[in-house]
C-alpha cells in the first residue's frame, strides 16, 4: 500500500519537475526565429545518424527484456535502417514551411480596428504512446518545429531506446534551442501516465495513442485537454460503376499490406449490381492471401463457404487479416451503414461516377473520405506532413492525420488608436 | 427519491428525443445549398420582427416570475427595441459569407493524390446558457448559417421568452430548412443540463456559458466534447511611452462601461516611469465614476487612501466596479504577472512604441492581445462575426470570440486513380 503510494508520488514528482522545465523552455521556443528551429532539426537528424550505433545498442537491451507477441516485437525493433529513416523524417520536417506566426486571417473593421488571427504554439504538448521508438523522434521533431516543448511518455518496454533517441535529439538541438524543451518520462508504470493526465496548468495538450481501451481511460481520467486518436473500423464501398480491377487492387492493399494499423480496411460494402462472379473471384483472391472472409447472408448466397458475420462483427476493428463483406442496395444504404458502424476514421468509395463520389463525400461523416484510393494512404507522411503526431478521430480542433498546424492554436492580435467600446 | 429520479428520467427523455430529431435534421442541413440557409435566416429575422409583440408578452411572463437581482433582471428583459436588435443580428449573420464546404487547403502529392481539407458542420451543437433570451436567437442563427442543428438549454427563468423566440425562428425557417434543426430543452432543473452533457453520440459539441463554477461543473461532468468559455481576469498595461490621455480613455471604458461582462478589465499594471501625477489623476477619475480602487504598496505610496490589494485579489475576476492597480518595473514584469494571474482571456498594452507592442504580443499567452484599444472590444459583433457563440478561453479548437468557422470542423477528401500504399 505504502509502496504503491511511493511509486505514485515519485511518478508525479518526476512528471511535474520535467513538465515545469519544459513549460519554461516553451516560453522562449515560440519567439525564437524560424531559422533556428529549422537548423536545430537538421542538427537533430545528423545527431541521430551519428549516434545510430548507440541507439541500436540501447534497443538491443529493450529487445532482450521484451516478452510480448511478435507483432509488437517488430514495432519495438530498431536496426540501422530504421534509425536512418528516423533521421530522414526529422530532416523532412525541418524543411517544411514554418507555421508559427502565420497570419491565418486579418481584416480591418469599419472603425479602423486592425484584427489578426495569428498562429501560435500550444506551449507544452505531451504524447503518451506505445513501445514504438520511431514515434519518439517523429513527435519530438513535429513539436519543436511548431514551437512547442514536448513531454514524451513512451511504452515502458522501449525506455532504453527512447533515452538514447532523446539524448541524440538534445545533443543535436543544444546549440540552437533549450534542451529542456524535450523531456522523457522514465517512470515505467501507469502512475507516470496518470501524472501526465493530471498536469493541469503545465501540459497544454495531451495526445494519447494506443488501444481503444487506453483512449477510453484517457477520456475518463484526463484533467488536461486531449485529442483522441485511433480506432479505425474503416469501410470500402464498391459502387456499381466501379473499375473492378482497381477495386481488387485497392481492397487487397487496404486489407493485407499491414492489417494491424488503424488505417487498414475492416469492412467491405458491395453494391448489389456488381457482378457476382467478381465477388467470387475477389473473395478467392483475399483467401489466397490468408485473409479470413466473413459476410452477410447475401454474400453467403454467392459464396456458400463464407462464415456469417455476427451483428457485433460490424462494429469490430479487426487487428488481423479478417474482413467482413456486406451487399447493399444503394450508395445511400452504404452511407447509412457507415454512419451506424464506423469509428469515423477513414472510408473509401470505388466508383467511376463523379456524381456518386460527391454524394458519398457529403453523406459520410468521417475524418477522411477517399475516392478510388486505399485507406492505407490516410497518413501524415503520405499527406506531406513529414510525419504525424497521430490520427485524430474527433471533430474538435483536429481531424485526420495531425501535422504541424494541428500542434498550434491561434491568438487574436488587435491594434487600435485609442479605440473604445461605444 | 423516486420523484427526483422521475424528473431525471423525464429530462433525459426530453433531451434524447429532441437531440435525435435535431441530429437527423443535421444530416440534410450540411448538404443544402448555402442560398437556402441564407434565405432561411432572412426569413427568421422577419418572423422575429412580425412576432415581436408575442415575444415581448412572453417575456413579461418571465419577468413577473423573476426573483433575482437587478443586474440579472436587466439581462432577462426584452422590449421591442431589443427584439428588433435580435432580428437585425440574425439578418447580419444571414449575409455573412458562407463557410460550409470552404476548401481550407488543397494540394496534390508527388504520386498524384489530390487532397483537400474541406470545412464541414459539426452536426448537432448544444449551447447551455443563462437567462439571456437574446442569446437564443443569436446562437440559433450562427448554428443554422454554419449548417448545424442546435439544441438550446437556456436559463430556466427565460423559458417563456425562449419558447416564443424558437417558435418565431421555426416559423421563419420552415419553408427552407427542417424545423427539427432547432430544439429548445424546456426542462427547468439541473437534470436537463446533465442530460445534455451525457448525450454522447447525439450532441457533437457543447458550449457552456455562465459562471466559473458552472464551467467547472461541465469540465467535471461532460461526456460530450465541449469548449470552455468565460472568465476574464483581464489586464491593461500602461507602458512608459503611453499616450496618457488615450490610456485614461481606454481604462475608463474597459472598467466602467459594463463591469459585469467577461471582457471588462479587472487589473491595471502601470510602468514605474509613468508620472505619479498621472496615476493620482487617473485614480481620482476612476473614483469619481464610482470605481473602487485597490493597489499594491507602491501605488499606496502615491495615493495613500487606496486600499491594499490582498494576494488573492490578483486572481479575482471582479464582477463589479472594482479595479486593482500594480506598479511594475518593466514590460517583462507585466507579462510575467499576467502569465501568473490572468485567465488568458484578453490583455491590452497602451504604448507609443511598436517594439514594446510586439514584445507584449509575443510574451502574453491570452486569447486576445490588444494594442491601444479597450478590452471591451473583444466581442464577436465588434470583430465582424455578426454575433458570437461565446468567447473561448481554451486553446483547443477555438480561442477568443467564436463565430461561424468555430462551429465547423474539417474533413479530408482524397481523390486517387487506384492509388495504394507502397
Amino acid at each position: 500500500m505504502s509502496t504503491r503510494r511511493d511509486l505514485r508520488d515519485a511518478a508525479a514528482q518526476e512528471v511535474r519537475r520535467k513538465a515545469s522545465l519544459a513549460k519554461a523552455a516553451a516560453r522562449s521556443l515560440g519567439v525564437l526565429p524560424a531559422e533556428l528551429r529549422k537548423m536545430a532539426l537538421l542538427n537533430m537528424a545528423s545527431s541521430i545518424e551519428n549516434r545510430a550505433d548507440e541507439i541500436v545498442d540501447a534497443n538491443r537491451g529493450d529487445m532482450r527484456s521484451f516478452r510480448g507477441p511478435d507483432a509488437l516485437r517488430d514495432r519495438l525493433l530498431l536496426d540501422r535502417k530504421r534509425v536512418m529513416e528516423m533521421a530522414a523524417s526529422a530532416r523532412a520536417v525541418a524543411t517544411l514551411a514554418d507555421v508559427v506566426g502565420e497570419v491565418v486571417e486579418s481584416w480591418t473593421t469599419a472603425t479602423g480596428l486592425e484584427i489578426e488571427r495569428v498562429r501560435v504554439p500550444f506551449g507544452l504538448v505531451a504524447v503518451i504512446y506505445e513501445a514504438r521508438p520511431n514515434v519518439t523522434a517523429e513527435v519530438a521533431a513535429l513539436a519543436l518545429k511548431s514551437g512547442n516543448s514536448i513531454l514524451l511518455r513512451g511504452g515502458s518496454e522501449a525506455v532504453r531506446s527512447n533515452k538514447a533517441i532523446i539524448e541524440a535529439t538534445r545533443a543535436g538541438i543544444s546549440e540552437m534551442l533549450p534542451v529542456e524543451a524535450v523531456q522523457l518520462v522514465e517512470n515505467r508504470d501507469r502512475s507516470g501516465v496518470d501524472a501526465v493526465l493530471r498536469a493541469e496548468g503545465l501540459v497544454d495538450l495531451v495526445i494519447p495513442r494506443g488501444s481503444a481501451e487506453f483512449i477510453h481511460y484517457v477520456r475518463q481520467n484526463s484533467k488536461v485537454p486531449f485529442i483522441e486518436t485511433g480506432a479505425g473500423n474503416n469501410h470500402i464501398f464498391i459502387d456499381k460503376d466501379a473499375d473492378l480491377n482497381m477495386a481488387t487492387k485497392i481492397v487487397i492493399n487496404a486489407k493485407a499490406q499491414r492489417p494491424s494499423v488503424c488505417n487498414a480496411v475492416r469492412k467491405l460494402l458491395v453494391h448489389k449490381d456488381v457482378n457476382p462472379g467478381y465477388l467470387r473471384s475477389l473473395i478467392a483472391d483475399l483467401s489466397g492471401l490468408g485473409v479470413k472472409v466473413k459476410g452477410c447472408e447475401r454474400v453467403r448466397r454467392t459464396v456458400p463457404w463464407v462464415e456469417i458475420a455476427s451483428p457485433e462483427d460490424w462494429d469490430l476493428e479487426y487487428m488481423d487479416l479478417t474482413i467482413a463483406i456486406k451487399i447493399v442496395d444503394s450508395l445511400e444504404e452504404a452511407a447509412d451503414h457507415i454512419g451506424k458502424h464506423s469509428t469515423k476514421h477513414s472510408e473509401a468509395i470505388i466508383t467511376g461516377s463523379d456524381e456518386a463520389a460527391s454524394k458519398f463525400i457529403s453523406l459520410v461523416d468521417s475524418s477522411t473520405v477517399l475516392v478510388n484510393a486505399s485507406t492505407r494512404l490516410v497518413d501524415g507522411g503520405v499527406f506531406g506532413f513529414g510525419s504525424e503526431v497521430g490520427i485524430s478521430t474527433q471533430k474538435l480542433h483536429s481531424r485526420g492525420p495531425m501535422g504541424l498546424r494541428d500542434l498550434t492554436t491561434t491568438k487574436f492580435v488587435v491594434r487600435g488608436r485609442g479605440h473604445v467600446r461605444e
